[in-house]
């Protein structure tokens, strides 16, 4: 899932998303939205999807994770959390219910669970408590939803979140309880937060073996294409990670053949396409040594083409993932193109 | 001519150039080209077209503009202008032989003479002195051309300048010297740098009683839609400004019916299409308000979609304008276009 945070997956039109990059769903920030352009717009608009031309799936954080992000400005409490926006320092308050209420108003095809999002390095007692408010917290979501539909007429699915940190036995009772449900789909959020990546991994696994298998898995913010792979192999479904747009503004390209930096003195004068058989019009339009140029002078352009170069290199990814999974190879395919797309070049 | 200043025109792909707004034709920098990618990378590349994939025509200027501009960091010499980088401070000397070479070297199909643009409030005295110097220039600017070659292989022309400010004697003069090299197309600069309107329109109108007619007459630097649309009904064919997407990324947007400041409280709700009946796709893909949202928000998209829209608008006024001179009815046409285009909505 491309991120499109205020509203828009930033450098790329929503065409290009829709038949350049050929991203099925895209994802919206409940925080920045709430705030800018507030929820009258979005009301007024009759939802995201008619405010910003973008007519296929759209998925909605809770604006959990970014609020609890405000480390400094904001005030957890069993109700719910306290805050000051980043923008102009005004007072603003999400409970469950509120937060269910925002992404009815946004219309979001697939809404998520208000949820503490516990740091990686939390210890044993703070996970614990930290889940027990977000179980309590997600019976609230559940059940302001129930009672609650959405404004613009479509449906709209509520993912519950699995928490838990690194603790296999808060993981194990999370998924059970988010399980018995019976979301249409369901989350796995708290992971790629500062824990190391062979926890994320055991974390994934384990909670995988209880959700169940038949509805999508979505694991929150992840992340790079091996963490992506990983996953997949452990079951995941849905991934959204803002690392194809905002490394690509920082000029690091994602190929089939590796990973170049392209601030990198190297490309300098190497013309050749950015990717001889890449996935998007840019790859064979431009070369790596314009886009150097272009990310070198900071032109608008060069953040363009390398947004929408890696969008696609990732839609690609996981596509050839679907198709392996399919003929049954996944697990020879895997160390094959890991080895190929994490190289340095 | 869209403006692309370091060998891209912000915020657009060469293919929405080409194929979106129908531009026939784009201009480089060479001030800036020359400091970055530098004439190593040009040169190696094969010219600015193979460098930056626009595979239609393309004018640079001398890079005189821009070096006078830099008014702290120039040493002006019979010889040539002394200057500063603006990105380095690092020291360069350009020669009208020099400006001859670059332009060699970034391979655009149109050049530009190296001249003094005399400041728009220049007394007489400067004026002619100025003048003297840009037709010396003009002599050593063709002696290099005519004993050199495109390195690529293809035709390259050079256009002399018209400078003279608002003199008309020394405009006289200066277009009669220039009509005499006999170039394949001619300019006139050193107008829209300070001087009242109406003077412009006055030597615009003088200049071309003398210009051969069956030549490009390109007034450089120009600017409003009215300015454009006055200079075409005096002669003029072609024009370069960076109005159109410098204006659009800071939020202004031309339309047929007027100027909008996106900025205006005004858009933030009205959902209708950026412009009805618009020339490019982004017209009726996006509305005003969600413009409005993204150029408030300063996201990357706005700047996209505005320099798209205005590029596309001002390729439509130059066409519908050829279209009625045409048909013979330009003159009636030109007050009811210019009263609707330059209403303030
Ligand atoms: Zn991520
Ligand atoms: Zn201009």
């Amino acid at each position: 899932m491309p991120v499109g945070t205020v509203g828009s997956v930033k450098a790329v039109h929503v065409s290009e998303l829709k038949e350049d990059i050929g991203a099925q769903i895209i994802l919206g920030n409940t925080y920045h939205l709430y705030l800018r352009p507030g929820l009258d717009i979005l009301q007024q608009a009759g939802g995201l999807h008619r405010f910003n031309s973008w007519n296929k799936p759209m998925l909605t954080d809770s604006g959990g994770f970014q609020v609890f992000s405000l480390t400094e400005n904001r005030k957890l409490s069993e109700e719910g959390a306290e805050f000051q926006s980043h923008i102009d320092g005004s007072r603003h308050f999400f409970t469950p219910e509120k937060a269910v209420d925002i992404q009815r108003i946004i219309g979001a095809d697939i809404m998520m669970a208000f949820d503490e999002c516990t740091p990686g390095d939390a210890d044993y007692d703070y996970a614990k408590k930290s889940l027990d408010l977000t179980e309590r917290w997600l019976d609230r979501c559940l059940a302001r939803f129930r009672e609650t539909e959405c404004p613009y007429g479509h449906r709209q699915a509520l993912f519950p979140i699995v928490q838990g940190c690194v603790y296999p036995d808060l993981r194990r009772r999370a998924a059970e309880n988010v399980a018995a449900k019976g979301a249409d789909g369901n989350a796995i959020g708290g992971l790629a937060v500062g824990e190391p990546t062979e926890k994320m991994y055991e974390m994934v696994e384990l909670v995988n073996e209880i959700l169940p298998k038949d509805k999508p898995r979505y694991l929150m913010g992840v992340g790079k294409p091996e963490n992506i792979l990983e996953a997949i192999e452990r079951g995941v479904d849905m991934f959204d990670c803002i690392m194809p747009t905002r490394n690509g503004r920082n000029g690091q390209i994602f190929t089939k053949q590796g990973v170049m930096n392209m601030r990198n003195e190297r490309w300098k004068n190497d013309f050749s396409p950015i990717e001889e058989d890449g996935a998007s019009f840019v790859d064979t339009l431009y070369s790596k040594a314009y886009l150097r140029h272009l990310i070198n002078v900071n032109e608008i352009l060069g953040l363009q083409i390398a947004s929408i170069h890696n969008l696609a290199f990732y839609i690609w990814l996981v596509q050839e993932a679907r198709k392996h999974i399919i003929a049954g190879d996944f697990s020879e395919w895997k160390p094959m193109i890991l080895q190929n797309v994490t190289r340095r070049l």
